[in-house]
């Protein structure tokens, strides 16, 4: 059974920051973020959306479902690739309209379409006044060109 | 002086997600979405967003700038409250998109204007096919009506 979920307007800002009602707030399109981590590693995977049908089935299932905005459709993490998660922990924060997540990543473990483990595999350097990318060894699990 | 950044309709997907350019996904408001961490823990501290500006003053500075949306104007953290963040390491994600910070919160330590170590203080717990908010404990680090 779908899970029902409170409206944050109907609440106070004391209520919503401080209480116990889950009110999370989703966007104009119907959305709110999502920030994954990895249990035990704590490592950034990936930050995508929930509408409120993937929240729900998320809670419901135990198994982590977005939203796609480029598909436009719920979005259950590697049904295609395989990299399913498993959720531990769901926390909000103070406003309710961001969610954490703490999964453990099944399958090969790559969160990223890219086939690597984190999709923040690439650290801002900056050099001689200007900004620039630097890819972080060991996060590449697999190659996606032989898996998609 | 102020950092120029490439725009990411100019590169190509590949070098977008595998390339050495930084090239900072601004969204239609002119904002990217900052996830920011803390150094040693990984706790999430908070998530906020970054204007062309505070990007750069950030990377400038070394000190952490945002862009607060309900004022609609730069936001040095920790102005007013002194709880400065000082930048370990910026990423960003394959899309670019979003950016990962990774910071030394100083003062008393507290991201959350709730005067609380990290926004994220409440998990989301199922029972009886509700979903409930349970605070976390010891996340509480001042009390914000003494301070603002």
């Amino acid at each position: 059974m779908p899970f029902e979920f409170e409206v944050p307007e109907t609440l106070s800002k004391k209520n919503l920051e401080d209480g116990t009602v889950f009110a999370p707030k989703f966007d104009a399109k119907g959305l709110i973020m999502a920030v994954t981590t990895e249990h035990g590693s704590k490592d950034l995977l990936m930050v995508a959306y929930m509408n409120k049908q993937a929240l729900s089935l998320t809670l419901e299932t135990g198994i982590v479902h977005y939203y796609s905005r480029s598909r436009q459709s719920l979005w259950k993490k590697g049904e295609t690739s395989g990299e399913m998660q498993q959720l531990i922990e769901m926390r909000t924060d103070c406003d309710q309209d961001v969610l954490l997540l703490n999964v453990e990543q099944t399958g090969r473990g790559a969160a990223c379409h890219t086939g690597q483990k984190s999709c923040f595999y690439r650290k801002v350097r900056v050099s001689e006044g200007k900004a620039e990318l630097q890819k972080i060894e060991g996060n590449q699990i697999f190659d996606p060109t032989k898996v998609y």
